[in-house]
């Protein structure tokens, strides 16, 4: 028995074999072919219609968006220019490895040069050329293993592209050797209520088959345990479980304060989904949805029916809607002109509302009228919000049009900077972790390389959320949070220990924050709040609130 | 007489005749053509020869980049496919004008499509087609007026091609009907020294050659002034005359604190200007030139001779240096990989640099190597620093190459957040507040269509600017300024009295800023910070900044 340490997602516990992600192919060599060019592009040939079909089985096994991704890759396949460019370097003294190598690679840099949605498919492409010279080296295709029962699926770290066909009732728990608290596998382990430990030193070396315990809540994973070991693993999870039926308690903290947990919504089909798993109503409902794909704004009559049916699954509940956020990175046809060298900080949010004003009260004329015909109580917000100019100018345009209640979000910095001013000019605040981590620390939260800066546990961005937070409770408004931070089970107590009075989050998280909220009191809270403000780096914020909690509660 | 009210730049002011800029040409018609298409493109073909020659005759006037731009543009009005473009269009019908601007629109549409370097030249296309339009109307081109007597530019808003060939011998203020603080025209006016008044209610109805009184400090133009306004105004231009004369004194407020003023250099080449100006040393030296251009980085004995000869200009005087700041926007060969969506937000500054440690390590050497080679005392600071951690990378790498002074920049809002921490692991910060307003307002500052959100006025960024200036005086550490911020004279009280103890500017700006420190004690100042830090607005913190000036001092 021995054990191996990581940085722990969650706070569950999980208990089975390894199975583990094939690594990724060695670059094929560039070595000239000595076989016959015809037999070489023969072999080719059935290696990507054998990967074609295969992509297509998987395509139809799936749904959304995975089957349009595994059908799209399907077709890269069998592309006749592909095809023709592999030919072409076979007949020119390639081998067919080297060939599928060069020109899928040479594809995907053409892809990537054109930027935006065309970059992105430079990665399926990469896919697919790897499942073909797996075929042609007749060893298994990366991606996820097959297996029929429940296992703990160990990799090196696992890409968006590995992750579209996992089956949360197979996987039991993940486990990866690269990593961080925010890369792609935490993100996913949380929005899946897995256990997960990231960036654990020798998960390279966990063999195939062994029984492995995965503490989330530690970042500890007991490899090959004894009885001992086994039997009080399998009382914790029990525990563990037991406690995610408590769920549609209302959340609250140990001391009884109610602290109400919604559900992080994009359309209306996910409203019974988050109903079922506790939502105590919604903290952030995306329109952006109802305004893709058109060429004109959708009319006020098609909002009003739709945020209707919206509001009628919570009755009497609360939610909260934004106003459509576009921008450049976003683009909409009737609202936007420009290319923009920096979208992020472009036009985008109450900015671009503001220059198409009548877009802005079309939606909130029909989310006053949705609200009259249901019994949900309707909170809208806006976007993108700097100061107190734009806030006056928000609340009064959506009073004016028959809102009751109407605030902000957080999430540019100016805005937590001037938290009292805005406070007495809305009803609520709700911060937005995500877009405010990114502005806080300058690191675009999309991209790969400055990836590590995008972690709301950084105490410049809870420094931020202080500050919003000192303005709600001096000025008695609710504060919610709606960003990634939120589903952080630890994360969510700082949060609340910082003043936030509602917390929303993907529905999957809600059972795992409901059950850690439970364990503190107010004032341990605001204890654990005041510790990690004093930190240098969200890694040395995480380690102390962990220690606080371990050794202070 | 009577009184137009705006925006005031600078604080000085000036007397003279009225000369306008022509107005924008209005868009050609879209009739069709009754004269024969032969001859109309005849026609068409001598304006845009008579254009080219013209801009060619400018360019060979002017010299640098006004010089590339204006040839740049010559050739423009002779692109045998515009042309070819063009009399396509009058044979469909067309007339000549609006041939010539749907061609030219057509085609910068394209350019700005392209982006990047090209997107900026659209601009100059547009402004060649304007000029063509003109000679086919018989009416004055767009662009300055000639003048070989002094005069008072007025316009509606002044763009950067506007005033590459603007003399400032000739020119004695700008007053513009359009704009903001914050505008081409404001930076413009503060670069070269010159009175402004931006934003001005009534400017489109000044005549030509009426005589008017500028004045930058209240924002007030008098028009058509009787013997008394002008002789008050005589004395005043006087007063401030002798004013510039103190310039060569170093800077400090009225009690005697002294406040070293130090210039902002891009190149060894502006140094002798700098040291005439009156500036006490180098705040802020940039080093991308050396960069630019090359394949690879320069070695450290070119570098060294470099920062030798610019060190050499400042005897034991203060020299910061900034490490090179690249990044995606400002691409190297050697450095940068990938295109970014967000390059404000990507791989940039220290960040890059840490990617590619050999290319600081050299800076770093070289730098160390030039201090001891000669007496000026070096200061060396990193661009787009986060927090703490990579505080002390920089620092601790700086030392061990040798170099004894090391600070960091303050432009990223979470910099500004851990400020308590990061100023006992350095020994000065350097705030930059272009950058620093664009991340804490979330709005590119490039970016024409939310330029109304990059003012460093806003009391979001002076409420961070407070927390570094606190830190600083806490821990008894130099805190500088560097941006645009420093060389607004008001604004510059208000950055000492929020904690600098030095700026650094454009050196055309230092007299204006040295005579306006003198006016205030450090107790003065810290009120007047005071004060704008409750303001809601950049415009409201300026209004109280001046009222405060105006009633309480």
């Amino acid at each position: 028995m021995k054990e191996l340490c990581g940085i722990g997602v969650g706070r569950t516990m999980a208990l089975g074999p390894v199975l583990r992600m094939p690594a990724a192919l060695s670059e094929p060599e560039l070595a000239l072919r000595t076989t016959d060019a015809r037999a070489e592009q023969r072999l080719v040939g059935s290696a990507l219609a054998t990967v074609s079909a295969d992509l297509l089985q998987r395509g139809e096994a799936a749904s959304g968006v995975a089957q349009d991704v595994l059908e799209a890759q399907s077709m890269m396949a069998q592309d006749p220019a592909l095809v023709d460019e592999v030919n072409a370097r076979i007949d020119a003294g390639s081998t067919g490895e080297r060939a599928v190598f060069e020109a899928f690679t040479e594809f995907a840099a053409r892809l990537t040069e054109l930027g935006g949605y065309l970059a992105e498919r430079a990665a399926d492409l990469h896919d697919v050329a790897q499942r073909i010279i797996a075929v042609l080296r007749g060893v298994p295709a990366p991606g996820l293993p097959k297996s029929q029962t429940p296992y703990i699926l160990v990799a090196r770290d696992l890409a968006p592209a590995d992750t579209v066909l996992l089956d949360p009732l197979l996987v039991l728990a993940l486990v990866t050797s690269d990593g961080g608290p925010t890369s792609h596998t935490a993100i996913l382990a949380r929005s899946l209520s897995l256990p997960a430990v990231v960036g654990v030193d020798g998960a390279d070396e966990l063999l195939e088959g062994t029984t492995i315990i995965v503490d989330a809540a530690t970042g500890r994973i007991t490899v090959g345990p004894g009885s001992v070991e086994l039997a009080a693993a399998e009382a914790r999870i029990g525990a563990l479980a037991a406690e995610q039926h408590i769920e549609l308690a209302p959340g609250a903290l140990r001391d009884g304060e109610l602290l109400p947990l919604l559900a992080n919504l994009g359309s209306s089909a996910d409203c019974a989904q988050a109903v079922r798993l506790g939502a105590e109503g919604v903290g952030l409902f995306r329109t952006e949805f109802l305004f893709l794909d058109s060429q004109t704004a959708p009319t006020v009559a098609e909002q009003q029916a739709h945020y209707t049916s919206v509001l009628a699954a919570f009755p009497g509940q609360k939610v909260v809607v934004r106003c459509l956020d576009a921008g450049a990175d976003k683009p909409l046809k009737f609202l936007h002109g420009g290319r923009e060298e920096n979208p992020a900080l472009g036009l985008r949010g109450l900015r671009a509302l503001r220059a198409n004003e009548e877009v802005l009260r079309d939606q909130l004329t029909a989310l006053a009228g949705a609200e009259r015909a249901t019994s949900a109580e309707l909170w809208v917000m806006a976007p993108m919000v700097t100061d107190l100019a734009e806030t006056r100018y928000f609340v009064e345009l959506a009073r004016k049009l028959g809102v009751r209640v109407a605030g902000v979000m957080a999430e540019i910095p100016s805005l937590a900077l001037m938290a009292d001013q805005v406070v007495l000019a809305c009803d609520f605040v709700s911060i937005g972790t995500n877009d405010l981590t990114q502005y806080t620390m300058a690191a675009d939260r999309m991209l790969g390389s400055v990836a590590s800066y995008q972690d709301p546990w950084h105490p410049a961005v809870l420094r931020l959320v202080k500050l919003i937070g000192d303005a709600g409770t001096g000025a008695g408004r609710p504060i919610g949070v709606c960003g990634e931070a939120a589903s952080d089970p630890l994360l969510s107590v700082v949060l609340v220990g910082l003043g936030a009075t509602s917390l929303s989050m993907t529905a999957a998280a809600l059972a795992d924050v409901r059950a850690e909220l439970l364990r503190y009191t107010r004032v341990e809270a605001a204890q654990l709040a005041a510790r990690v403000l004093g930190a240098s780096s969200a890694a040395e914020a995480r380690a102390l609130a962990r220690d606080f909690v371990a050794n202070s509660l």
